[in-house]
């Protein structure tokens, strides 16, 4: 570690939050303290974790700790953020989501009204979704110790069958759910104080059971990786996926879907949009006979702006990188990327 | 709710804290969303939430944020507590730690030699333990956005028959597995910048794995609730377990195993020694009948100070309280904690 202390960087989900994580813990504990027998645990960096039932079945626990900044936003708030957050990382391990817990932690003087909007926002996705909140903790750190509030939330689900993205194969094509990158624009911009019309640009923040459940049940057999690009969005994501498994992905960029004011931000920002984070879009990797079946699929469920987006490749020489090849025709290496991106984006 | 802000009280796990946590939200949900069927939820308050598995037994799953300030301290440090604490709490649902995951949130800057030495206190835990770290998050805030750190932990165990402590019976023999409230005793003291020695006064943070897990295998028929009394001390939880049973709980102050120094910080400070918290003590509640071998076979384990420190009784008038027999002969009410005591405490 080049480091002697913690830069934004490392809190990204993108290169550097890799090497810390490298460097402060799995470097230093064996392959079978990373996971039960039989499941798959921290060796993966999947979305979540899996623990083998008795019956063959699979129990999926996900944690996350969510800081986002400002809390209140388009399309959402903290509370809403997190409980999807959580729902949508048990489903992308191919498991049904049925239980949350949550930890909150906020400054003292917060305002009990706005706890309460929040709190009633992860009541009512837990609500919608089925999910029962089956435990949790409240903690009150003093005035200027915490800006405003930290949420912690645990999914839990069950699997038959857990998905897990180092299964990607070459002849596999990559579908994306929607439209990319909103939610890191959004708060990119309310961050950098540019007034957003709704209408324009909002979170995509929403829980994605309604996709995941049917699909699980027609397809599962050909989902062979599954996530939701968040932190370091689309880049991060199938970076991890051709590193995993080895092989080369190849992105159409005339295909992947993406709004223009998304597009614009980006650019008035000098960030890949690739790289912004989606809190309510789906990565999969699909066989390639399936791929058509399956996208039309997707798109009779309502998810209109599905596209296939690229295909994985086996690598010859250069084993687990991402390529784009451009609208202008020209291919580009998708760098993992690093920096600090967006502080506090989700 | 009299608050229109979150005040240090409603985080200090005491009656502000249940008032709060009834107000934003088990007063907006079902019972059957606090719950998993079968299972235990938010709705009983316990240590942990449990979830039935197909083959009888029951999985033990529970979250918790650690702020506490000073992290590094006599006796241990943040990362230790928070995987203690996750142990003990899957302990005292009755449950074998299994695994924790962990989300682990730092201010930009904080120094990576510190989050180091914080990791490895978590992990030379967990291996001692023989629990595995699945999974996890790592999130960064900006400078002056957060105090230092905030650790949250997830532990999770396996349980053939959890430990709810609304089973506790008139006839029933309260137990406290050592001296109490040293690791509150020790971040006061260090918070008001007195100068502690370790002979004097050291946290009591530690897994209790070497006491539940020979005494479940044992007693485990006979022990009808269990508990670790961290924020609040014995106060809060024999309080708790008074109301959830509808019985009152007679403490006799001359048992109670407490040093001296502690009293000393107590007395010095204003604070209720009772209200105190401990994170290496075990309070029992178990048959009347066997309490005396029970005792016996803990001191046998090497908690040489473990006492019996009070009886359950069937209440007639007054439910649900807990009274002291004090060492000059006189009987107070145990009140429910309530204020602030210590901010950052765990």
């Amino acid at each position: 570690m080049n480091y002697e202390r913690i830069l934004l960087a490392h809190g990204a989900g993108v290169r550097e939050t890799s090497e810390i994580l490298q460097y402060v813990l799995l470097s230093k504990i064996s392959d079978s303290m990373k996971r039960i027998e039989g499941g798959y645990g921290i060796d993966v960096l999947d979305d979540a974790a899996t623990i083998p039932l008795p019956n063959g079945e699979h129990m999926i626990i996900t944690v996350d700790s969510y800081i986002v900044n400002p809390i209140f936003f388009l399309g959402g708030n903290i509370g809403k953020l997190a409980v999807c957050g959580s729902i949508n990382d048990v489903l992308m391990m191919g498991g049904k989501p049925l239980a949350i817990l949550d930890s909150i932690v906020v400054e003292e003087g917060f305002p009990i009204n706005d706890l309460n909007e929040i709190v009633d926002s992860m009541i009512n996705i837990a609500r919608e979704e089925g999910v029962a909140i089956i435990g949790g903790d409240f903690k009150v750190m003093p005035q200027k110790q915490l800006d405003k509030i930290v949420i912690t939330t645990v999914g839990i689900g069950m699997s038959e069958k857990p998905i897990v993205d180092l299964n990607i194969k070459p002849g596999d094509k990559i579908i994306v759910t929607g439209t990319i990158g909103e939610h890191g624009a959004s708060i990119l911009a309310l961050q950098h104080g540019i007034e957003v019309n709704s209408k324009d640009l909002c979170s995509d923040v929403q829980p994605l059971t309604r996709l995941m459940i049917p699909l699980l049940k027609r397809y599962g057999d050909y989902i062979h990786a599954a996530q939701d690009p968040t932190r370091g969005g689309l880049a991060m994501a199938l970076n991890e996926w051709a590193r995993k498994s080895g092989n080369i992905i190849v992105l159409d960029e005339s295909k992947i879907p993406i709004r223009k004011t998304v597009q614009a931000y980006a650019e008035m920002l000098g960030i890949d949009p690739l790289s912004l984070a989606s809190e309510g879009r789906a990565l999969l990797g699909v066989s390639g006979e399936v791929a058509d079946d399956i996208l039309k699929f997707i798109r009779g469920l309502g998810f209109k702006d599905a596209e296939v987006i690229g295909e994985v490749h086996r690598a010859e020489r250069y084993k687990g990188i991402v390529l784009l090849k451009t609208c202008v025709g020209s291919i580009r290496i998708v760098e993992v990327p690093s920096g600090e991106l967006v502080p506090r984006i989700c």
